[in-house]
């Protein structure tokens, strides 16, 4: 549990070395200066493993903590495609990227520290509790009890409890939020929030006072551990770092969940 | 060194988890109940991550040891076509595979043995010394110091002496051998071994005598600790386990080289 | 329209082609001297160009029509796994497969004689309307106004009409149907019918009355031009054979709907 | 045969469409405001369904002449790995790639106009008689008799012009030739020409007077049809437009070879 009395801390995580081969999209380079998390992709949606070694190795001469960013096996649809995997396979499937990662992690003088769906395999096991559970028989298949970074009262995040893994909530500043606290659906107007200044706001909001105003106007809480900074799109490290230093500069601690 | 004084003893190794999917190629289960050492498929050639965790788990169970198989990036090829990667890719790409298939053998409570390449790199690395080098970089990458299963005098070997790693020579016993004691090239006539009884005898002296005839009726000296069984032919586990019992038969001890 | 007077006459179809480089599945050989459409696969969740290009020539030899069995892009699950691809994407997916085939008919002297939607796909687009136009879209794109082998009713064959394109019913003698003339779901007890006495009188009472009991004992009408034979199983070559030879004695004619 | 009396004529030929999925690499929109033929890769090094059709879409509307640029199957090394794929093998994966583009330029209103094979494929024929061969028979499998756009006395052109298909000479402006009037290795010094003026004024010598400095002074003649642009470097388009540019100020009309 969060202490409400606590001074603020936050982590920041985003999605790394989502190359492959020949083709770059993350700029690994600049955000492993921002972030404290990366998830850093497995090979299954993109990641090659001489991406994955780098990107490994950088995190860990920084100090940013290792995740293993999980996805379906579709690099021809960037792992955004959603598919009905067997429970089995799709476990078996997850453990074989942690393995993968961890080898350089371990080679770069570190280990994997958490793991966190990535596409559409994270937008299914926020509510399938089949797929949800088999990401987590994955999980603990690869050992080490690591942590589920993920969204909040997601099926994911219960099937981690249930397995008594620990979990990490995450929040997007630069998602709108219903009143519920769900993220509205990227297919509606507004879902994406494209202003800097507002995400950095809405940033604060989330680190500090542990609010965002949904897109009707409620003031909601999120209890997040991490932010997720996206990274694959042009501008994408200037704000982050941006978010980074106004965080600092209104007081919250930047540190890794880990 | 081989003291030849000792009792004989011999490791019976064989490629296994070669299906992907849908297909199936290698009876793992009746070679899982016959060799001491078991070449795992790790994804790139052949070998889902389903089928690794359950060959892991069968070999586990009956204390046969757990080896990398690792191969180029080739599923339409099966690994049979050789590839020119640059030594930082393959190097990467090995170290990939060994990770993959170490988190199922941990998971069924073992751990990996010992890497043996598949195929086209393994005929590869018999001569090239650059591509042999990327695979001992990948090896050691990976951590643990595995001992590295091939053709004696390979430059294979000869870079994982070098680099402090344990070597592991093979020989095969239906395959034709030059009297300098390398292998028929495949393409030739005779370069495979078709007679059950032949491939019997030959086990037997290359086990028990250290010595193979060769295509020009030359008896050379063999010094190998383990042979490579085949399991991807009709009848092959029958013959498989037909050596085993000569060879037990003739007082040669079974016994992984782990 | 079938014409209830006419003499009973029925394609039979099957998958073939579905092995990938080393591995086989199908038992092509067999098969296309039984059938008279064979539903190659296109690469995508199986058969390589060589095979593609072999299976072509065979069939071409025989008479048999060549037809593209289509699939998502899943060589690990063998196309067996549902998938969200957005219908732009798809389409050219479904078209792309179609003129890859179209090649080595074209090249055994043939042509692509119908499409065929495999596994999930086929599944799937009985009832996705969005899935079942964007493959429609597909066929359209590769040109050449090609029949759509699928099941009758299905919003594949809604989308196929709406499109102008021929629709061809099919029924399949080894599985259950409902008693409104759906098929029984894979993992209810009893969709597969094992008995081969039993498939052939199914097929005999589909092919020749147009009829088949249901599970529940209700004669249902099937309006079926082709039968669906299955090949990826022991014995199926067989029992496909027995089929035929009892559909001939029986008065029926077999041949291609094309 | 190229009359030295007429008024000098290039084709300009680029890679386009090399993007996978989420990936981009080619800038294709601009450069098919530049060139005359372009290289649409096909599926095996880069090129998914999806870009294969916009890229053939974009060029009809522009008049630019669509060819198929046919790889390895290699999207991990972006078909720059030499492999070592048997002849049949090799002929059949050329003509599926050609058969997949096919559809796309013929839904566009086009057709494919010619061959090139990419990467190491297209090193790999410069020199190896049996896989030029193995390509030319892909070539001719797919039908159309096409012609090959290659390197001039590559055994590739001598494969194509023993199977009477077309062959058309292309030339580098970019890269550095030897006395012998052959391509300087790319990892020797100053095998890239960066300077791009320098670039423009080879262009220039190239299509005008049919000519090159080679990197050790002599001038040396230069039989081409077409001039090739690379496109996959920041700055290339812009590159592209300017050679286009100058050629035309010089009297060089710029036409398609086909």
């Amino acid at each position: 549990m969060i202490d409400p009395a606590a001074p603020p801390v936050i982590d920041l995580n985003a999605d790394l070395g989502e190359g492959f081969g020949r083709w770059q999209l993350t700029d690994d380079d600049a955000l492993l200066s921002v972030v404290t998390s990366a998830n850093v992709a497995c090979g299954f949606h993109a990641g090659d493993p001489a991406t994955m070694r780098r990107v490994c190795e950088l995190a860990a001469e920084r100090g940013v903590v290792i995740g293993a960013q999980v996805s379906y096996r579709d690099l021809a649809g960037f792992g955004r495609r959603a598919m009905d995997v067997p429970p089995d396979e799709l476990a078996a499937e997850i453990a074989y990227q942690i393995g993968a990662l961890e080898v350089f992690a371990h080679a770069a003088g570190a280990r994997v520290g958490y793991v966190k769906p990535h596409g559409a395999l994270y937008n299914r096991c926020v509510h399938d509790a089949e797929q949800a559970a088999a990401v987590v028989a994955g999980i603990r298949m690869a050992g080490g009890g690591l942590p589920v970074l993920g969204l909040p009262g997601s099926r994911l995040h219960r099937a981690a409890e249930a397995a008594e893994l620990p979990v990490v909530g995450e929040a997007f500043a630069d998602r709108a939020y219903t009143a519920e606290g769900t993220l509205v659906p990227r297919r509606e107007p507004g879902a994406v929030v494209h202003d800097p200044g507002e995400v950095v706001k809405r940033a604060l909001g989330m680190a500090r006072d542990r609010i965002v105003t949904s897109r009707d106007g409620t003031r909601i809480a999120i209890a997040a551990r991490s932010l997720c900074l996206h990274g694959d799109t042009p501008g994408a490290a200037q704000l982050a770092r941006r978010v980074r230093s106004e965080l600092t500069a209104a007081g919250v601690r930047i540190r890794s969940f880990a």
